[in-house]
């Protein structure tokens, strides 16, 4: 038997894998980073049990990426984005966030309750 | 020593792979439709000699697939979307598109010319 | 405060999300079921926390799709694969599975214990 | 009307784009390098007019990478690869490679002809 806790916390596994390998690799310049952002988060979104996603794709690190570098664009990774999940699995919520954490993108899971 | 005709039909080719294997399998409803054309094209229009990129993804058909489903959305793939990619190359312009013919996604290249 | 059988559930989660949306699109057939397979189960195991990924590529399901059709090869969905996989988080493990299930692959959390 | 060599070009610029975009992004270690260099090259296979795909996956920069870092696994991306793929037209055959350039992966068109 699964408790709900753990189904919520299933779910939100589930988006975070699927946001950050659906799109890495995507590419991404300060000024394409707003459509991406949005596209993102209401594909994400259209998920079982999924209610809200936040992405904020990082234009500062962007520009300082890019800044000197030969092209315009680089490739979408977990240095340039920040991001929420929260997901309802029958009235028990978990919320998961991504940033990263000494070099490499930590998914975290920050809250579990009703 | 490669044409530059030989040249904008390579790039615009690789515009075509790229855009199809980044965002096949994006989860996508009627609703998240518009915000999907719009990221994929400011995506693609970042890479090297790419003029203009259209994507159109066929609501029709989405609703068509999700009608007595068991759920409201489904995933991206060639049977959903029409692609047109305009490429230029040192000033040859390369255009392809994608559409389904006979059940398969075809890409074809379908001018190149100065 | 998060327990270790939500974490491990979320683990086991984003290994389900990430193995879907990255190879999801794959050109596959019958031929190249194998390496893919192995590619999979190799490539997800690198995850943290994760001890053991199960891939089986329905090889009598690829064979059914392209009897007749124009290609000989297809896209990896969900249609096309089962996979089992087992996270252990600080000594509690989680396993989930994906099969098909109404013409949708579910992905399920089957055990959570120590 | 488009030249066999044109077409031949579009061609392996399909592959090129499918490739990386495909697998960018994919958990890779020097002990997973080997099947998925198999699996790439097999799926990129199957498509059409492709004759051959090899795909290097140079382990000594990935060791150089998770030399000192917290985790022992990396996200496959144009720095740890070098690729060739050959694609034959109706007789006609084009070759393109990748390789670091400058910092960034560059697809170049090597050869077309008979």
């Amino acid at each position: 038997m699964v408790a709900s806790a753990e189904e919520a916390a299933f779910e939100v596994g589930i988006k975070f894998g699927t946001l950050y390998h659906q799109f890495a690799g995507t590419p991404v310049s300060p000024e394409s980073a707003e459509s991406l952002e949005t596209a993102i988060e209401e594909a994400i979104e259209n998920q079982p049990h999924c209610v809200d996603v936040t992405v904020d794709i990082l234009e500062a690190e962007l520009e300082a990426e890019l800044a000197g570098a030969p092209a315009d664009y680089t490739e979408l990774t977990g240095r340039f984005m920040e991001v929420e999940v929260v997901v309802d699995y029958e009235g028990t919520q978990a919320v998961a966030r991504m940033a990263m954490d000494d070099g490499y993108p930590l998914m975290e899971l920050v809250e579990i309750g009703a």
